[in-house]
Order: structure tokens, then C-alpha cells, then sequence
């Protein structure tokens, strides 16, 4: 084109730069909430979207290029074929079937392991140092399955795990104490979802450890019932999908912190979902949240709180349970 | 509670911080893009949202509440009563019905301004020093609906306007040029949608204006056809309608953007729906949008481009069709 | 000017916004350092720096100003009359004597109460409503000779105290962990310098007690000899100084950490000096630093930290010397 | 340690990241600046800095890292060793005699000539693909020098040039309308420096050119004076210097500007010293500054800007003068 000869005076052709490099698979609301999470708060500026909706997707693309003028020089691409994805640092899955009200997490299995089987080998093919990051329901069991499916190394597979319940339990001591969330420090454990573990030995604001001030706390006897913020964490995610119909916010912010966690090797903690074999007992090959180290090559520590027996009993449980389910998947 | 004697010794009671204030009315689509665009870009960490929909307002509070641990000290509130807004700085306005696909902005005025006396005297009512920021659709005539209706001075009456077009028109020309968005400089001006009117002459590069590289741009003569560029842009709200069923990020983003202008006291320019009579002969009370200079006072400037005739003519006949519009609106 | 007459058609008049209004005092390394953490952080748009010398102080805001294309709508005062501080919501004094190589602090306490004589009625003038962050060493003194020059009510008079000592022990604990600074907890309480207090019991990780995995944490006795990270702590200010003549960097984050707290009206916890009459046995009127909840109306409340005998009477021991020092300050 | 142990389930080894690693050599007021405003700013998270004064060197590490608690995950580095700048996707250069009040830029050409002879080798051996970036005065003839002894393609050797003076004359361009610095739209190009030009043509608000609305701007016949901006640039680095001593903040700020644009592959347009033979009809083998796209590549576009006769007469002249002191350099 004539006009731009005269603009500009070429120098080097442009590359593409993939060191920031994020997919997001699914395109629904938790996976828009988490590209927009990202790309609003500068996690990285280069998003690939891929899904199988080619309207939708091709809509949520422009949406976000419109905005690129609002934003750091923001890189938008899409398409339902995987090439788009090549050289992702971080591929990020939040396919598959939505939890509807009322269902459990652990009905969702085997539809959405068919899912993964279609997606994972197409991200590993385009992105073969790639690490994965599951969002997709029940995330614990689905993260053992991507684990599976994938081949790769235990520490390149991460559920995004209690880190949204333990963010849920942090705003609920937050509204309780009159503090500000970033101040209440808490980590909900084990399954995201109906059986996690708050560990109210780790709640404390500048170090006190609530427990210390109120040795009854998260029990029955507790005469001031904070039991009940770990209910309500529980009920929330309910709660939230029966008044708006899903939940997209928070996890995608969750799952921003944590891809800005990898992105940036942090060496940050975050709870996420991760192999456990060996840890507090458990002896399956099982994906449930505990503190972990976030850095550049994935997980590269748990950390290792000292729980009590009952939060190992309810852990171990769990992982009975996933286990179980694990067994019955056909893959 | 006892825990909380134990943890706090009380210095001096809290206070509400309304110095950054900003009320979203409707939790829509819009709305909540505006929202999470705020809260995520750190344009303010204070936000009250009010809609009628008691269930989905709830549902959308808690789920912005559940990311606090993700923001910076976040304080989301939300009511269906007026009383919550109290103290706002800034209140958009994104409630109303949506634009269907294939429908005229035009047709939705009436409906809208029913909606608009019920909001806009309870904003007024709560927060008497506020500037109101319409979004609603469509936004030209609702902007000077709701100028009428709260008797506010007309440089705290703002629409949302072209801010929107003129940042498509910006990524559409950083695709063809090959650079980026925020180096392509460019206004839509006029009404959003339809009849918005591309200035051609102030698009630039580095102060390379495009028009001077191919002085036939924006014509049905130009070879380079580069008025495709502003068809695209009109087209663009239909066609992301039609893909994904709304529009979202995009006006979002912009909505964040005016905010932080006015909020920040930034004297920045932006092409916003501000009331016209007198500018470029325009003789009825309209707003349509130019660049105008945002502050905290709302409009301090009205930006003067040198127009030609034939953008003259578009905008007058613009307004035209409003005031045409306008007069057949029952208040 | 013509020029600007065709360019602008004005709408109404600019207004001054000091919503976030922040007058730093002093425009030595930390005061700059402390404006310049401001302003690329986002903390406040609108500074006023005052100092008595003029020529040093121009250039600092010229410096400023000219990078205002990078910053976001920045607007930077300068003059040494106070008048220019009209309206701030936060006063940060940085003025003062610097500590040079090997003084130690207390010595520098009857010249800079000499300084504060001539500013802080000055401030109070000029903004009324103003909260006060003080820097100038010896830090905690000098906290109290403002709370007693201002005639403030406490909550209003805040040192910066160990919140740096605090960040330089996390840094280290970070060194040595081999996780985020911002992953690893900890406080230093007391005095901000040679006589601080590590709280042992509150350094954690993920609310993991490094004491409950090494009892004899912080204590001559301890193999690991975590005691020396301390050591580092109270050594840092006099290294930094003897490396590279002065400290800026962390103490002007820090500053801009506790200005975004109370800003914000965040509720946020940080280790600031405050009045503790009272607290864990303290007979006298001093400012020595606990955590506090920063808010908008400045120190909303003290936490409670459960501290051994032995840091009781160490802050106490502290709080002692404090006492004895102000008794011979001629006011 | 046992205490680490305890802590720590270690998954996988930790891995060095150098996705967005920037080396900063001197750090001087200048790269210190530099590398605050890319910390603070978010432009990157791990910088090595490299000096020849090893306690001074220290002790801004040491300063910085105290900061990382208030700051994202930011890993500092530093070593009079080139060894701790490997991977680094930017050098950058502000090693060099610093310009004393009243020096001409031109005087310090050989004396940092032979510093840089020290530097550029070490750099490119540890760090083969990077991009050098030079702020080292007199910087379009240094970053001449750089290319020269680098052996590197001319779009990986940049000049910080006028994207300073720029930012300058916007700054100043702001005052005079009233209007945000990053609403006032202006380049200056050529020599940074003494030497170097305003291009009146590129100057606009909302694409509205001030020439076309005074057609002398800029001329000594103009009764507005516009030219005067352009002089208080020119004579600004002399004042700032005469005033504090050194510029630093701007310059810095500046720097991580052009460090993003890299980094983020963004293709923005900045003005920056490049190589120009055959621009403009430039004979000589000198960099100056015009506009320029950045982007992962480094220069991957210069922007052709139609200039004036008496504009190009003056770029001209410029590389005339540039070329002799080049002539004369020893290397």
C-alpha cells in the first residue's frame, strides 16, 4: 500500500514475542474473566483464546481488540485451530461443562475428561515446555487427569485449587474483623469445593494466630462459630451461580495471580492443586491443594503446614474419595 | 467478640472514604466490565452498584468481593437502594435495555428515558455534587434525557459517546499500519453508532498525518479504500452483537478511562457526548460527541477540530435527527 | 492567546482536586525517593514538595515534570512557602539532618525538633484535616515532638517506623528461604534502628511458624542462627549509608506503602510508630512501632501481638530510653 | 538446614528466568533512576546492575532489595562481574562522565569512547542477542560508538535521543494549553541536545495541528512565541543540572519507557537515536533521533516524517557536525 511505503522506512521485520505468551482454552465466562483479569492488571499483554465456538469466540476476541487503545499494547489472537497457540508459556484450560446449580463437582468427571483428551495433546504438540493450569470442574480430579494425559512432569501440572476458597475465606475474616483482605492471611486446603480443610492454625493477622486468642476456634464449641466462614466459603460458590448463574470474577482473577506467579518466577505461595502421593500420608496418585512454591518451572516446592490429626483424617478422606472416582475414568 | 477485643486495641473509629466514590448503575454486561475494568486497572477501589435485579446484583457483589485478596483493598457495596450510592464522585449509568442485534439505537429511547427518571433523581437525591456518565444506549439522546431530567449544569452531564468508536477505529488502523494501538491517533466524532463521522484529517502517526500521504483518504475514490476502516467500526457493535450476544470489554474500558480522567483531575482529551448547541452551527440542544477535555469538574473544553464541509454537514444532520427525536420523547 | 482561543471552547472553569493531595516535606534522597515511589506506583497524582532550598527544589520538580509524558497526568508543585500545600489529605516529612556514618540516632534528636518547630505549624496551617506521616530520624522521637508541636489527636501522627526494618527482615528471610519477599511474614516492633525487636513468634509461611519448627529460633542457642538475619536488619541502615553515603530506595517504597494505606482507606496492617501508653506495660507517652490498621482517618487500631517476656521488656526497655530523651527536649 | 526441611517438600529445582532480564550498567543518578521507574513500573522484575564501584554498586542493590517487600517479586542482581548480566534481553548503557554544568555534549565524546571500549564487548559476550540501549552523553554519537564496537545490526544498537527532549517540550506544550501532558502531542527530533528540532507540523491536540492554527508558529515572526518552548528545552538539562546538580528522574522514567516498548514487543513509536544514513538525504553513517516503532526486534521502522526545508536543513547539519567528531574518534 502506497501510503504506508511512505510512512515508514523498514529496518528489521517484526518477530513474534512469545515470552509472555498465555492460552486460554474455553471461552466462557471464567475463561474471558481470567484473560481480561490478565490483561487489565498486566499479567501479560499476548493472550491466544481458543475454543470450539467459532462465533463466540471470534466476538470475545474483537471485544478485547476494541479495547486494546484502553490498555499496554495488548496482543489478542483466536481460533479453534491449536496453531494459534504455539510457544505459550502457560496454557490455561477452562473448558468443559459448567457446574450447574446443585450438581457436585464430582458428577462433571467423565464428560470433561473427554474434553481434555481433546484439548491436551493439541497444547503439548504447539507447546511442548509449556505448563498447564486447570481451572476446569472438579479441578482436582480433572488436574490428575490432564496430569495423565499430558505425560509431563508432575511439576508442570496445576489445578487452580483452594486458592479461590482460600481468597473466599480471606474476605469473609476480612468482613468479620474489619481489616482488609490482604491483611488476613488463611489457607483453605485439600478439595475445591464441598470437603476442603480451612487450616485455622495458619489464620493470623500480623502473625497472631487466631487460635492462640480463641483456642476453640473452627470447632462446634466455639462460642463465636467461625466454623461458620468456613461454611459459608463452602456454600459460596452455590450461592453465587443460584444469583448470577456462574462464577467468573474471582477464579479469574485466581487464575491470574497465579499464571502472574509462573510468569514472573515469583517463588511466591500460592494453594494450589498438586500431586500429593507421599504428603500427610496419602497413598494415591492424587492432585489436591496444599501450599505451594510458584516459580517459573511450575511447582517447585509444597509446603509443609503442621496439620492436625482431624484436618489429616478430612485431607486423607479426600483423597480416598478422588481416588475412587479416578479408578471408575475411562481414559 | 472476644477474639476481637483480644486482637485490636481501638486508636480511633473507622470512616467511609468516598473521595474516589463511584456508583455503576445496572450489573449487566456493561456495567459489570465497568466495574471489573476499575477495580482492576486501580482507577478506584471503592464501588457501589445498584440494580433492580436484587438476585443478580447480590450474586454479582459477592463474586467481586470473593477477588478482594486479588485487588487492592476493594470495597464493593451494593443495593437496590438509592441510599448506598451516597457520596459518589461519579455515577455511570449503564441500565436500560440492551440493543438487539439488528435494532436502531434510535428505537430504544423511550423505554430508556422511563428507566432514566427513575434513576437518575435518587443519584441526585444522594450525591448532589456528582457527575453523571451515561452509557446507556442510545447514549447521545440519553445523555441530554438525563441532562433534562436532573437539572445539572451541562459540564457534569457526560456520555460515553465515541470514546468506544474512536478506540475501535484506533485498533483497526494499528491492524492495517502494523503498530501499535496507543501509536495511532485518530477520532470518531458525532453519534455513536450509525452516523459517527471519521476525522479523517486528524489521523496520524507521529504527527504524520494520513491524509497528507494520500490526500483522497476517507473518499469512495481513494484507492487504498481506507474508508473501510470507519464502515468496520460501525459495523463492529452489530457484529460482536451478533458473535457473542453483547458488548462488553470494549465499552468497559472505556468507561474506566473517562472515570480515571475525571477522578485523577487529568485535563485529558477524549471524545465523549457533550452538549453541542453553537459548536460547528449546530442549532439545537444536543449532545453528540467531540474531543473534550476531561477534569474534575467534568467538561472544562470542548476541543475545536477543523472540520470540512462534508463532516460539517454529517454531524448537523446528526443532530438533526436527535433534536427530531427528542421532541417527541415524553418526560 | 488567539492561538488558544481557536483551539478551546471552554465549558467551565479547571478546578483544583486534592482529594489525594500529598505535600512532601524535604526534598533530600528520601523525600525524591518517597515522591518518585508515589508517582510511578500510582499512590496520588498531586504532590507538593516544599524545602527551604529554593534551587535544589525547582530542579526536583522540573526533574518531575518533564517526565510527566510517562507517568499518569502527574501534577507537581514546588515552592518553600507553604501555601502550596493547601488541602493536602497527607503531610510526609523527610526533612531534617541526615544520620551520618556511625551516629546514631538519638543524637540528632534537639537540631531536627528545632526543624519540626518551624514546619509542622506551618503544615496544621495550611491543612487542618491533614494526617501526618513523619520520617525524619530518629524516627520515633521525632514522632512524638510533632504529635506534641501538632497538637493532633494521636491517630494522626504517624512514624514510619519499623515498617522498612520489617521489609528488610522479610528480604532477608527471603534470601534465605528462597520464596517471595512478599511470601514471607514477619514483624520488627520497637524502635526503628538499633534497638528493634524481632517478633519470632509471628515469622511465617503460609502460616507455618518457623518457631514451631525450630523452637530455639532468634536465641543464642539456635544452630541455625536465624538471630544473625536481625543482626543484618540493624546493620543494613549503617551499611547502605557507608556503601553508598545515604538510604532512599526502600525507605521511599515504604513511605509510599503507608501514604496508599491511608489514602485508600485500605485497613491494612503495617508496622508504624504510634503512641503506645499503655500498651504491653508502657507507662510513658512515647511512639515506637507495633502493627497498626492504617485507614483514612490514619491509625484506626493497634493489634495485639502475644509477645514473650523477654520482647516486653525489651520495648519497654525502649520505650525507657524514648522517655528519657524527651524529657530533655526544649520545646 | 533443618529448619528447611521441614518447610520445604521440594518438587523440582528452582530455574532462572530471563524472559525480561535488563542489565543496567552505571548506576550512577541515572541508572539508578532507570532502574526504580522499571521496578516501580512494572517494566520488568530482574535487573542486573554492573558498575566499576563496587561499594557504591552494593549499596544500591542492597537498597533496592530492602524495597522488594513493597514491590513485585523483583530479583536484584548486581556485580562489577559481566558474568551476572547473562541472558539479558536489554543492556542498558549509562556508564559514562557524567555532563558537567556549561559542558558541551560533544566534549566528553573520547573519554567515554574508551569507557565504552571496556563495556560493549562484555555485554555481548554474555549476552549475544541482546539490545543495547545507550543514555550515555553525547548520546546519539556514544550510541554511533556503541554500534561500531558492538558490531551489532543497526536495529539493535538505540539511542535514548530525543524521546527526553520530547517528553520535555510535551511537558511544557501542557502547561501552556492547560491540557495533560499525554494529551499534548509533539516531537523533537535530531540531535539530543543543542542541536536539536522541534517538528512544528507534528505538534497536535486531538489531531487539531497548532500550525494550522498559527501559521508561524514556531518562526521568529510568530507574536505568540511558540519557539520559546523549544529554547526552555534546550536550556532545561542545563538548568536542571545547574539546579540539583545531575537530571535523573525524567531521563530514567524515559529509559524504562523505551525498555518496555521493547520488552513487550509493543511497536510504539518513540523518538530515539537510530541510524539515519539515507534519511532525510543524511550522507554520513550517524545516528539521530526520529521516530521510530520498537519492538522486540529493537528499531523496527523509522517513521518518515515530512519536514521542512529549513527542518531538514537543520537535521543536516546536525549530521555534518556528528560525523567530524566521529572522524576523530579513536577506537
Amino acid at each position: 500500500m502506497e501510503s504506508l511505503k511512505k510512512l515508514f522506512q523498514p529496518v528489521h521485520e517484526k518477530v513474534d514475542e512469545t515470552w509472555s505468551k498465555v492460552t486460554i482454552v474455553g471461552v466462557g465466562q471464567v475463561g474471558m474473566a481470567a484473560a481480561f483479569s490478565m490483561l487489565t492488571q498486566n499479567v501479560t499483554n499476548n493472550i491466544a483464546l481458543v475454543d470450539m465456538m467459532a462465533d463466540k469466540l471470534k466476538g470475545e476476541m474483537m471485544d478485547l481488540q476494541h479495547g486494546s487503545a484502553f490498555m499496554r499494547n495488548a496482543k489478542i489472537q483466536s481460533s479453534t485451530d491449536y496453531s494459534i497457540t504455539a510457544g505459550s508459556k502457560i496454557c490455561v484450560v477452562t473448558a468443559g461443562v459448567r457446574q450447574r446449580e446443585g450438581e457436585s463437582r464430582l458428577d462433571l468427571v467423565q464428560r470433561n475428561t473427554d474434553v481434555l483428551k481433546q484439548i491436551i495433546p493439541q497444547l503439548i504438540k504447539y507447546s511442548p515446555d509449556t505448563i498447564l493450569v486447570i481451572a476446569s470442574n472438579p479441578v482436582d480430579i480433572l488436574t490428575y487427569v490432564t496430569w495423565k494425559i499430558s505425560g509431563l512432569p508432575k511439576h508442570r501440572v496445576i489445578g487452580s485449587g483452594t486458592n479461590l476458597d482460600s481468597a473466599r475465606f480471606r474476605y469473609l475474616l476480612s468482613d468479620r474483623l474489619g481489616i482488609a483482605t490482604t491483611s488476613c492471611h488463611g489457607y483453605i486446603i485439600g478439595e475445591h469445593g464441598d470437603s476442603s480443610v480451612p487450616v485455622w492454625s495458619a489464620v493470623n493477622i500480623a502473625g497472631v494466630r487466631l487460635s492462640d486468642l480463641n483456642n476453640q476456634i473452627g470447632t462446634d464449641d466455639d462460642p463465636e462459630n467461625w466454623k461458620e466462614l468456613h461454611e459459608n466459603v463452602v456454600k459460596s460458590a452455590y450461592e453465587v451461580i443460584k444469583l448470577k448463574g456462574y462464577t467468573s470474577w474471582a477464579i479469574g482473577l485466581s487464575l491470574a495471580q497465579i499464571v502472574r506467579a509462573i510468569l514472573t518466577n515469583a517463588n511466591s505461595v500460592h494453594a494450589v492443586s498438586t500431586y500429593l502421593k507421599g504428603e500427610h500420608g496419602i497413598e494415591d496418585e492424587v492432585f489436591l491443594s496444599l501450599p505451594c512454591v510458584l516459580s517459573h518451572c511450575g511447582v517447585s516446592d509444597v509446603i509443609r503446614q503442621p496439620l492436625t490429626e482431624l484436618e489429616v483424617a478430612q485431607l486423607r478422606k479426600s483423597a480416598k474419595v478422588m481416588a475412587k472416582v479416578q479408578n471408575d475414568i475411562k481414559f
